[in-house]
């Protein structure tokens, strides 16, 4: 089976100590305890292209506890950076060179900075809260309000249609690339709604039979991916031209031209990193 | 296919309108526009048994514009209210009366009010925000950040060991009722390493083969419960005391004793709204 994206850290996430002050002390203090490397929200390779990591020193600041690494604990810190946004295409270099566990250590590590970032008010009462939970959660110290970072359910999914199934791009898409259509689930919509609703409005597909494929997190800035296929009633497209910049049916051997990488091959493959090369590759597959 | 609680609204939520404040005014003041009655943020039935809705009035204040209902706009008011909390069950009574369909409008209404009221001030910044996109939305005039409603995506599974399944109680559960654990997504994982860390958190259940079932939203106050079954290594339980006050293998007739109401069964199943009950009644039909 394929590995998703941003999967596999294989950390003990050790919630339990998380609010046990004594405890987490003790881990700082462990001789072994690495900080993780960050420049801004961006990983920092070493020579041999894994994440750089640091001893920890007592004056780290706040802090992140990602886990336990077979007992050594691992730490990120928590930046104040002006360095947010909704992708950062410079760390996608980066990203197609790091291994899966170092890519899912720092996109935790991401998104809970970037979580910090955008909540350093408490959204009750609106003033500054603290971090608490060893970088798991703000704390207000006006009207104890206790916040967790947020996580966004996403659904992505490939209409299908006889042996093609559907494909778009946005504007903001590289050159060529095309990809699953996806988008946000609301409250009151269950998964299989949410497919549903998405693909009529982006682009006017009814569809049925919608059946989960896979998941995994995207730190850009702390999304669920949920990959879904569904089947669509008719192949007529109506495009919303806010979503979509374009829109296509792939066969079946355009999708393996394009994941194989031929440079013939009618669009470009979204990153291997990306749920979506994920899902195109597991229905090429027939699984 | 079982209907899972809180789907099957069947609104076209008609997002291109929310930001289009003409033709949002056009669907307040139809003349069949209609206002769903809250009480607080409880549900309010008519004599039938049904969502009780009144006309729209010019000056309903904020609201939430849930949708067109063949063509008919609907709308629910945006409640300020200190009425918020994990559960309400005294709802739960109201809600074993109401149709899917009811309850996965008031589900929503319900989700985007608490999240309104937890909300009101800007997380970026602390200035109190405004609500924009018809009620999907926070904007804050100081620092122009946008908030959308939270959606927490919650793993809810039966770890399988043999031809049993395993079911614990929260102690805050009525008596005699167990039900599948559960946890909140983290940042950072897939819903397959979600619901392997909550098992063995909560009760020391080392798991494979995560299979992704069915979903629902739960709107106490917005959640998105994702549903699987999961192969246990071992029958060996190794209870978290803060999570669980008690967990047992369930056989399956113990399960069909539940679901179908035996007042002899070993355990109180949960109610048809949950899907817990959809799981389990998946599970036992061999789905």
């Amino acid at each position: 089976m394929t590995i998703t994206g941003f999967t596999g850290a294989g950390l003990d996430r050790a919630d339990h100590l998380r609010l046990d002050p004594g405890r987490l002390a003790a881990l700082m203090a462990h001789e072994e305890a690495r900080l993780l490397r960050l420049a801004e929200l961006d990983p920092v390779l070493d020579e041999e292209g894994r994440l750089a990591w640091e001893g920890f020193a007592a004056d780290a600041g706040d802090c992140l506890f990602l886990g336990l690494d077979e007992g050594v604990p691992l730490f990120a810190p928590l930046v104040r950076t002006a360095a947010l946004g909704q992708r950062a295409w410079s760390v996608f270099r980066l990203l197609a060179m790091m291994s899966a566990r170092d890519a899912a250590i720092w996109g935790a590590a991401r998104s809970v900075n970037e979580w910090h970032n955008r909540h350093r008010f408490c959204s009750v009462c609106g003033n500054e809260s603290e971090v608490f939970r060893a970088g798991w959660g703000r704390k207000c110290p006006a009207c104890g309000a206790e916040h967790f970072p947020r996580v966004d359910p996403v659904v992505i999914m490939l209409a299908e249609h006889g042996d093609r199934v559907l494909l778009g791009r946005q504007p903001q898409y590289p050159a060529g690339r095309y990809s699953a259509l996806a988008g946000f689930v609301e409250p009151g919509e269950s998964i299989e709604e949410a497919v549903a609703r998405e693909l009529m409005e982006e682009a006017g597909v009814a569809v049925r039979d919608v059946r989960y494929v896979t998941s995994q997190p995207w730190p850009f800035p702390g999304q669920l991916m949920i990959a879904c296929l569904a089947t669509a009633e008719s192949d007529a497209l109506q495009l919303d031209a806010n979503e979509l910049e374009d829109a296509f049916w792939a066969s079946r051997a355009e999708v393996e031209a394009a994941l194989a990488g031929d440079p013939a091959a009618r669009f470009l493959a979204p990153p291997a990193f990306a749920i979506a090369n994920t899902l195109l590759a597991r229905w090429s597959a027939g699984e």
